[in-house]
């Protein structure tokens, strides 16, 4: 027969944006390898450049970006580096986005608004991106904006190992800190044996004109309370249902999030008294200056260079956590 | 200049699928019109076929059905129904669904699952349709699943308005099912001036083994509890919400949902001295022997017909609600 | 150079709907290996659902599925299976249609009509799917209504190898039922080296009103006749040329058909003393109650499996035919 | 409300290419109007160029070429025709290919083959069609290979109408040339209440070796035969049929064709006497020197001037024929 | 006929995004009306909204914005309300980037580099825009990035009619910065019956290691220099070419460039000594303490607005210019 | 786990067109392969065939076709062949056309225009062409028309090859022969050493009505000339341009350019004694009819042959140059 035959081999890179270096150097490190040198810069004009320094010709590319502020700077330059992999013939690009940006707007609330986390899963696409990988999305349903596979992890393992050595469950309550994020704090619940407690902020329709109130259903005097959530932005949801829980008699109260968004005043108001710690991962960067004493910031490189390994092997993402994925 | 130059004109026509058809006629109705003439049947070997027996050329085409059993059978009509419309030169298709068919099925719990709802988007998508219309969706993110304009209509409006003239807001609480349906309680204790109470459903996590007790947040006794939730299938879960809150010293149980899927066993259990009464809307079909004497269907047709002729009108759809949409 | 190289491999999978599981297991056996194990459901309103046990990621994968009635909820069942194995990283998917669905309505016969054979192979391709294999397609150009590969497979050298056994070339003809059908007479003629009659249905222009005689050309007296088509649906055309043929003094009618789809009355009327034989293979299932003495149901896994075994090794389906394909 | 609003109009715009000029002017002429004016070259190394004179922002324009040989440059000058309407903004883009480029490549007679017919609709869709109006495609399904609405117009009525006045049906017959064509032939005897006869090309399958036979199914004896086809190529198979008819007894041989493609031999072989007359539309340019007595042009123009203006007005192509679209 | 028919009416509306609001404001000046009443904002952790206040169901909309810094802010922006548009039902949009963002980096120059000038049309497709409108495009080729109309507007009539009262083209020449922008001069110096001088930066191939020089082709001793350019961003080119035509003879030198670009330290050296005076468009934002006393800032609204306007009446954009476009 | 598992291996299969066979067969050679046998023929009437004579499936295939004139034709049988290796299941599809068809066409120079370069892409791309390689692209934007990779090679090294044995630097000159070519001509005055001089072809503004004049800017007195251009079509350009260095005293002329377009009467004015020598590549046919004796063709395969080695092998097309890619 005609042509020529060889057998077949597959090359898997990282590729990191600007925005949090030393989450993929960290990744590539778990995964015993280096990350792909790469000219980023960004012009006088504010127009940004990213260029590969080797070959990316048929490789698997994960392209790693944390989307902190500036977001948008962050995620262009995520999409320019796609667009570069795409036309240098990268065979597979995911993109490793682990706080996927603007999940929060994911639905029209009322008419003529944007749908903001569908619009982004289209942006990715028409740069270029097979496939997405994300760590806790905000709504479960931003797996369906895009049209390809997402590799959906869950942080909840990471923490879990950490509050498991540090809590004793005789002691423990969980607490949802609003009526959304129940399903979630359920999960913690079980998984650490101790009871459950929910936060409800609302008006008392029978007196008009009343201010909210932070209703606590559930037990939390003399208890230890583990307030639980995706993530947290300015921090001042999580400081209001710290206080309550003290003020209704909580012994001790800790607070676990995934994404540290902490945009301001979250790091000074997180400080407060009603807060005993805080305890997030890195999937966003935390830098020294919104760092303090009862801040613990857990590495989530490990989770995700687990993940990048089994879907480079097509091993089983699925399988790396208890039936949770 | 060369060419011919008329004013332009355009047609509304609505077609209707064999699933409800007297939705769509009293939709025509509302509007004063009729429905397109169609031949629409099943072969021998279960293949559907439609055609129209007017030209829908340059037209404004509604493909009206609901999906209820047997499903499947209905959802494919509709694409087919769009299908022929797209090759008879309609100018634009708008697949009006008021129960989204799989909306339940809007995300992964688990790998290796579909994601169905977003697939039927896909499927109108590509049958093609350029709009969807549809009532009271399980999720609202799934707008975000579809690739252009989704109407999402409320039908709480029209059991509001129901409702006021029935019950007194002294003596009312409004009541969720569970917590994954308190926002939209939260609405309905917000419109009527009712206080709100919560069931949930749950294991004592100090006591292993222990089977799902039906809590209730807020009070109860004494008053007539209005279950809200989107929709009735098998009726279980209603049925059990119900017989807690009698047991908790309710003196009044009503339900009130949009959509009566009304599985088996529903239209039987329903009719538990439970619940005094059921309100739904005929988004879909309620034939006779699925009526009782307790239950109450409401007309979902003005709705849509004034949806409808905002849409044809390019009128203002969200302007129909007081912001709710 | 940064990153990690590894060996590639490949991975065929099967998973069947559960429309024909039979089949699927005679392609597993005859393969070597065993159907992924599938959790496939229908829920109480009739939404399917289907999850796979055992990891999909980058694996060429078989879905399999046969068309008989209900047809619409097989074509569904397929179709979410295909989302699945999309949002599961299945790095190829193939749909195995034996029986293409919708196959007879192939254009459009009069204004306004759908051309749903064209539907279905968007519907395959909005789902997810790269390549469809299908056998003996109603009409050749449905291969064209797909953007991508299409393994036309002919159950034909399956159907010869059986009656080369049991009819005598001497006293044979070949039988067209119908007009459209000739082509494939023809080859079946030539192969056989048995002469070819036909059965022309039609108005005698003449003659207003007259009702349509079966007009027998060629020579039939005296001979065994093989009627060949694609498919056998309610049987009428079949019963109808089988008596022509007796009465113009055929010794014997033997049928053979592709595709058993056998609606309602198929079974009863195809037991017809004009008939003596009907053979036909298991592209759809034919279950207990469909079967009678002088039924032959041919096994069409083997030659499925031959060329799913092709396809995933890169090797040539034309070749598996002597240039039928 | 903000911005600005005014009623719509719409106008039509006719575009030629140079392949056939005349039809369009023709068309342009039924319609009372004229052609865009554009200026059309080719380059010294054949690279072709367009541009319109007059703006087409917002027209409904339809591209009208015909597929005559060379007929890949009529192919590319039509696409680029269309490529430039687009980026000027027209509204709706209708290419009006009167035979259809590539029709008889519809399909896949063996492995590795193009459906080059498929591939034409695909170019059309790339370069920016919205929608395709053809006359008598060579196999209804290639409605099926454009993703959009194909108006497929009919000659018969032209060609019908031309030999009502020529013909007595009680001396007549309807032939079809070959058995493909068998389902159109049944049509023409039908309208023309004449009866059909057939001619089957085949090898007698037992004599090994033996030459195809020309095989006249019907009676001819005595009778003036209608020999009908879609179209003419180079002539041969027309001509063998002609001779068969007149030596079995025909006393008049008349071919009627829609298409006259009139490759060499044609207009040589077609001058035979077993043909008496040859009558054919102008959907291709037949030049003068492809013209001779006995051969009978019927313009084309006036049925496609009438679909376009019914396709602009939003009438109803459909309803231009009796039941036939 | 069945089905409701109204007479068509079409409503331009204009959207704004807030990186220069002076400019949309003006063109809705120009075209007597106003802007769209929208909610935009930009949330703690730096993700952008836009909600419009009226409904936008059938218009045809132009979201207007300039891409000055932060760049990838205000595209986002723009792609944010363009998404929010298409969900919203607008009927066309059209995105109004009068300077297009990334429009530089339309090549590779070297392997591996992004195109981000087409990633830059990708992401406003998929976003949902229909149409580009721009000016001064930095390649031509841009237009051919996007797959659809782009209405490329020039500057060039605005600025010339400010020249042409102040200059004497008896004593004027037009300078090219460099030998890539000598086309536009050469326009320019038709335009202005001017002659035309080049500067060429290169290094002297004969000497080792040479610096480049500042070569004058052309006269330019004791006459009034023009130099002209698509944009100015840091400055550095335009001030050395300055430099160099003042120490070669120069009476004077005028700069006209279409976009202020204007990055550091462009304000600051532009005030040399070398340049007698700088003139530019707004087609981005030139704040207050960007402008200095020898700068001459032209409004670009006026020509816009009548774009906007042709582009909604189905005018000619190509008649605006005499031949230019 | 279920399923079959075999090792992975990939073929590379080169197939030609018919335009430039030479070509193909000495890539072939090069790369130690055959052509894969084709039957590719074009029918009575123009349309054009091809089919593989060998299974194509799951193969890395390359496309390889000259586009001479006809352009068109060549072009048609490009993508009908691309059509075939999809429906084939070939793997990845690369086109690789040398000499880029519509080149030229790469901007609206006009409103009304179409952007033929671009719409060759998307011909490409709605045939099946994963990616393009291609050689000296008339604009290098022309990448970014394609939505995939394109492989842009130089052949500016095989040509310098060549001049460096045959030229002396100290007496040589680069030249380019208009203001829209400098950029090449300065690059290769880089690499060999020499001195750069340009000629401008302008109207004298002072003088009304005045026809263009060659001014020359450098010194080409007593030197020889080397002038440099991508490719020669009727060669008038060039010719000219010779004369005029002739006249101002170059003591020789030697023309280098990539593409022999060729076009009359280019072999005819090409032998002017105004020039010496002419030295191109053969990405398109030189047949020995329109060779002369002062014409050097040099070969194009060794170039193409490694690119297409280190596609197929995931090597740096980037490292085949020094820096120029």
């Amino acid at each position: 027969m005609s042509g020529i035959e060889t057998t077949g081999s597959k090359r898997l890179v990282l590729v990191s944006g600007r925005a949090h270096p030393e989450l993929a150097e960290q990744i590539a490190v778990e995964l015993g390898t280096e990350l792909m040198p790469t000219d980023a810069r960004t012009f006088a004009n504010g127009e940004l450049y990213a260029r590969f320094d080797e070959s990316v010709r048929g490789t698997d590319a994960f392209v790693i970006q944390s989307h902190a502020a500036p977001i948008n700077e962050w995620l262009m330059e995520q999409l320019i580096m796609v667009d570069a992999l795409k036309r240098a013939s990268a065979k597979r690009i995911t993109v490793v986005s682990p706080f996927y940006p603007y999940a929060r707007q994911d639905k029209k609330g009322r008419g003529r608004e944007p749908i903001s986390a569908r619009l982004v899963a289209d942006l990715y696409k028409a740069a270029g991106a097979d496939r997405i990988m994300s760590v806790d999305l905000h709504a479960a349903q931003i797996q369906g904006f895009f049209d390809g596979p997402v590799d959906h992890l869950f942080a909840m393992p990471v923490l879990l190992e950490h509050f498991r050595k540090l809590l004793d469950p005789q002691t423990l309550t969980v607490v949802s800190p609003d009526m959304g994020r129940v399903r979630v704090a359920d999960i913690w619940s079980d998984k650490l044996g101790a009871p459950l407690a929910i936060i409800h902020k609302r008006r008392d329709p029978l007196v008009p004109n009343q201010v909210s109130v932070h209703e606590i259903v559930g037990t939390v005097e003399g208890r230890v309370c583990l307030l639980v959530d995706d993530l947290i932005d300015t921090g001042r949801t999580i400081v209001k249902a710290a206080e309550a829980l003290k003020k209704n008699g909580a012994t001790g109260v800790v607070v676990a999030a995934t994404h540290a968004v902490f945009s301001n005043p979250a790091v000074e108001i997180l400080q407060s008294d009603f807060i005993d710690r805080v305890v997030v991962t890195d999937t966003l960067p935390v830098p020294m200056e919104k760092r303090w004493d009862r801040l613990t910031v857990l590495p989530i490189a490990p989770l995700l260079a687990r993940a990048i390994h089994e879907v480079f092997d097509d091993g089983s993402v699925t399988s790396m956590f208890d039936g949770a994925a």
